[in-house]
């Protein structure tokens, strides 16, 4: 296990003083972790805590791909999530006991799916498959966000090794992506909600953007109330401050893990 | 069934000149057609035509509630979405007989379901369910936004029977709610894409709001290119401007229907 | 969307006078109405109604047949029954959300498949499936040879369609097939029962018939009480002629769909 | 084990001479045999051997009836059928393992389910269910109706013991059904055929008959060519002749068994 | 059918007197019988009857073998196991009706594959599966054990078909495999339990032991109190004594068979 | 997450010298730790290392029991087991996707289950339910037996806290379990296997033993040689030696977690 590569605070928009759990400000971040290598056998593997959010993100290659691609001379990369039974305060049934995936868990892996093959160059990856799983061990808001950043470095982790192997000359990854959430609570804007907050939010967005600064996924939903355009406004403001944050952490993470 | 509400062409938003199938604007939402009473068996039946895409919305009332709201004197609303197999230009599967619902129908059912939610007093229902069946009869895109613009005129027939049978004393729909889809396609923000436009898109959109101007649902997908926050704003003005225009239709139907 | 063909009324058996919903005669089918070109996408459309019965019928055409006919020089005909959940009157659990296709469902896409293939040369199909899917709008009795009647037609268009493209030189159907139910009722034997009269039925009958007079099947079932030998032959000569009506129908359409 | 009741042959039509294997005449069933208390552990067991073909059949009465029969003080009669894997020339695949029943499977139970609910007075049952399971040992044509034959003595067995435990007055079974197949082949009408007879069969009918003389269900299929009325009414005055042979062959068994 | 062979009574290993069912002492076995060429259409087919137990052992050869083995030169052996609704004393819910097959069938199909494959040559069978359907028609205790037992019999006949066939030289099986239960019941060491002993059983053993004397498989399992390594002699003492009349039960069963 | 426990190495057999990764003597176990507090939510979280081998176990208790327990004022300890699909070199489908549970996870999580069950006094429980979640994060061979020891520990844990919150007046574990394996590898017995050996063992064994001295579950599987019973009782003492390292290991660590 290489050495974690975290941060503890980033204060990067200005903002009326709300309470939340941690002491946290409104435009903070929970203390973010990234454990390169935290298991052994994956050709990349992270772990990232978000608070008290855990996800364990590994990156597995494969030759060949899907049916649709095959002789395409193009790469494809997927991901799948699940999460362990007491990953939650009270237990989660097991999604292989009930005999299938949840509407949820689709929904999710569909969105990790989608983030990280915005950055890679399939023609340069070749009949190679991708599979990103994401593995929560600990569930406090957040998951699918965290794996997203969490995938991201375990990708870029495998990808550097098919070059360190000779295999590909450089990698296909264009650049790094990564994501939060923001959401409107008690009429507040906040960045990186956890569940005490994601529960009582009006409003819960996901923002998924690259290090070029473009968006590949942003996901507003009204829980309670509905947003008007210009908290849509502040919510991107937020989320696009928080992403900056993370993904100078993926870059110092990288550096050292590669 | 009652007469079809149609609207032939919304011009809202200035634009440059691009072509598009049917020979639309950028800015225009294809031939909307709303039938009221397409079936019988229902408490609420529409049957919306947008353009080639044909969803039947059927709202169904049950008494009771899922088990963690029961004793709640709260009601509860759900949809669930198909598409029958030659829907589609070639045929796709059956999911029942593949036995399972795949996880892109999880998505949009959950979808339709969240934003109808939004338009509902839960407390007025009373212990009651709501279920919106949408089914595709025909597919050219669009088919959620459709079958929530749809659902949400199927919904409010169904309750407005529950007052004329003096089971409520008023509705408890608190207004309509309608979707849309936009994206950017070779460049071009354009308005209510087709098949044949979503496939070539490098980003897809889809906005729901409710007739106050509340936002409740705005998801944009980077497909093949991310986009700028500048293009989310312009995707969000045309979105808001052929949604209004949907509610109009809407009322107009609903006026007629009752 | 062609011109639909209908038939309002036909009497061609003499008979006791019974009531009837709908004021019908024990021997008169209800008002029929086959409308080709119902839905674009599918090589052969057809919406049946008979009475309040309405099914949609689709035939697919593809390429290549099952593993046990590979390289056999024949095609293949099959058949696929659904029914959307507010068909009925009160509404039932989509078979896709409870994960399996019902014993019912089973039975009656086996006894269309069944139908079908009895009308077609597979030798002069050569390697091909058709799939023919039915699938049920609303739903008031006698949809599963309703579906048969509908089928027959929108197989034929499929064909003919091969023809017109060139790609066959005569279609590899040899005939129409169709069929009705037949019933016993409070002692009355009655043709084309609707839920009403099928749900207090003694005696339920399908028979599946060629225009050249051949039976394909004939399935008479005791809800309630057996039968005799001169009963069956009551309701076999009322289905007889029932389902020549429908036969003249279907050729009607038939030359005014191609 | 109590002693077996057959019957070696039965001539009872008038026929033209066909070769048929085991030297059998048109009209005549395949050696049959009854063996009641074949297994220990049911209320009523019975292995049916139709010639090659070997049914075991057990019935199971339950206290308690589904759901929608609670409270109504009626009984309910249910079966299931299943075939070893190795009942067959070559291995069949076993359902569970598949994970699910066929559609063969499912038409077979439904149709065994309604032949011996026609001889049952649910009123008299009352709030009972009988299951009877009729599993294929080994199959050689005529299963379904083998098990309807076979079951229909089981069914007996076992409510002649409710009687005689004092539990019921008296049974509430108000006859014997029993069931063979006909079927036309190379222009044949044959009786009970075998399954080298079946597979090039041109028509296979399946008749049950109670001992009353009235029908609960006549199938006739055309399989490779239709049939006429006359030959129907062949098909159907063999089968009826057969069925009188195993009638009586049930009435000894159950003489000698309880 | 060819004659059965069975045993009466074994006597072995000196003991204290306790009561058992049946009258056996500690270290007997039940009657054995083992009835070769049960069915007719395996390739090898046996019908063991160890006191109330009944299993039926089909052993079918298939060409080819699964996918990791595929051009390896090597066969492989598998097993499956059932057990009739009706085999056990109240009926048991049929594993395809509930969609998927149970941990304990799993488990014990499992173990008998295991303890078949440690006596085949897998590089002469070559490239074939023998699959052992080993279905339970009546269970009273030691179902898994009898099915070892009565499946290395069908194993061995179906082999002799091939040598006999000329399709092999020799057979590939290299010796016989027999298996039987010992438990611990209110402190006594018992050989070969029957249901009732089991289910009071403070531990259940299984032995599989193979002719040469050698050991395959051994469990011991504590269900109500630990054991100590004494009582775990003491059982393999008495396990490996009742293997070895199984064993020559098999080989009388098998020179009469071939 | 609280001090883990470990021991390094534990020799208490004298052996002949074998080589073995890790340079491990015949008789030693792998490097073991366990980690009390692993995750914050379960009421007992342990991360059990074994070797490479690490699997989480956490421990939920929950009120009420199984059906047929209800009202019997008696307990329930069961177990789930899972493995990431990542844990292992090449990575393995997930359960979930599959739509079932495999034989082999069926199997392990009985024997957890079994195993924990025999140290917990089910009247003291009352009806409350503990389950046990193992879930394999990284997988080196002995991975079953590293889920009982571990989920030993996590259910001391979770049943102190009962008594740590007045809820029961004394925990109802009675002793400690712990397990591990052994087996036989180029002719040599050897403890603990790690995969490397355990993939080309002739034997492979699992013990399961209380910290009485009492055995609980002893599994000794042929996998490619048979054994004597010499060499099983080299393998019962081997194995004994390494469970009572394993539970001075549980006894250190649970009196600093508690």
């Amino acid at each position: 296990m290489t050495s974690a590569i975290s941060t503890e605070a980033e204060h990067t928009v200005s903002e009326t003083r709300v309470y939340r759990p941690g002491n946290r400000s409104a435009s903070e971040l929970r203390p973010t972790v990234l454990n390169p290598g935290f298991t052994a056998m994956p050709e990349g593997s992270v772990l990232i805590e978000c608070g008290n959010t855990r996800v364990l993100c590994n990156a597995t290659i494969e030759q060949g791909v899907p049916g649709w691609l095959r002789n395409s001379g193009r790469g494809w990369v997927t991901a799948e999530y699940g999460m362990l039974p007491r990953a939650t305060l009270t237990r989660t049934a097991r999604e292989s006991e009930r005999g299938k995936v949840t509407g949820r868990t689709h929904e999710i892996q569909r969105l990790i799916g989608r983030s990280l093959r915005s950055v890679v160059d399939m023609k340069a990856l070749g009949e190679r498959t991708v599979i990103l799983d994401c593995d929560v061990l600990q569930a406090d808001g957040g998951t699918r966000t965290a794996a997203i950043t969490g995938a991201s470095l375990a990708l870029a982790i495998a990808l550097q090794k098919l070059v360190a192997a000779g295999t590909l000359k450089s990698s296909p990854l264009t650049q790094m992506v990564a994501a939060t959430s923001v959401g409107i609570v008690d009429g507040n804007v906040l960045l990186d909600l956890c569940y005490e907050e994601d529960s009582r939010a009006d409003v819960d967005m996901n923002v998924v953007m690259l290090a070029s600064g473009g968006l590949v996924e942003t996901q507003a939903t009204a829980e309670k109330a509905p947003y008007t355009r210009a908290q849509l406004t502040q919510m991107l403001d937020l989320a696009e401050s928080g992403i900056r944050s993370l993904l100078e952490l993926q870059q110092t993470a990288l550096a050292k893990a590669v």
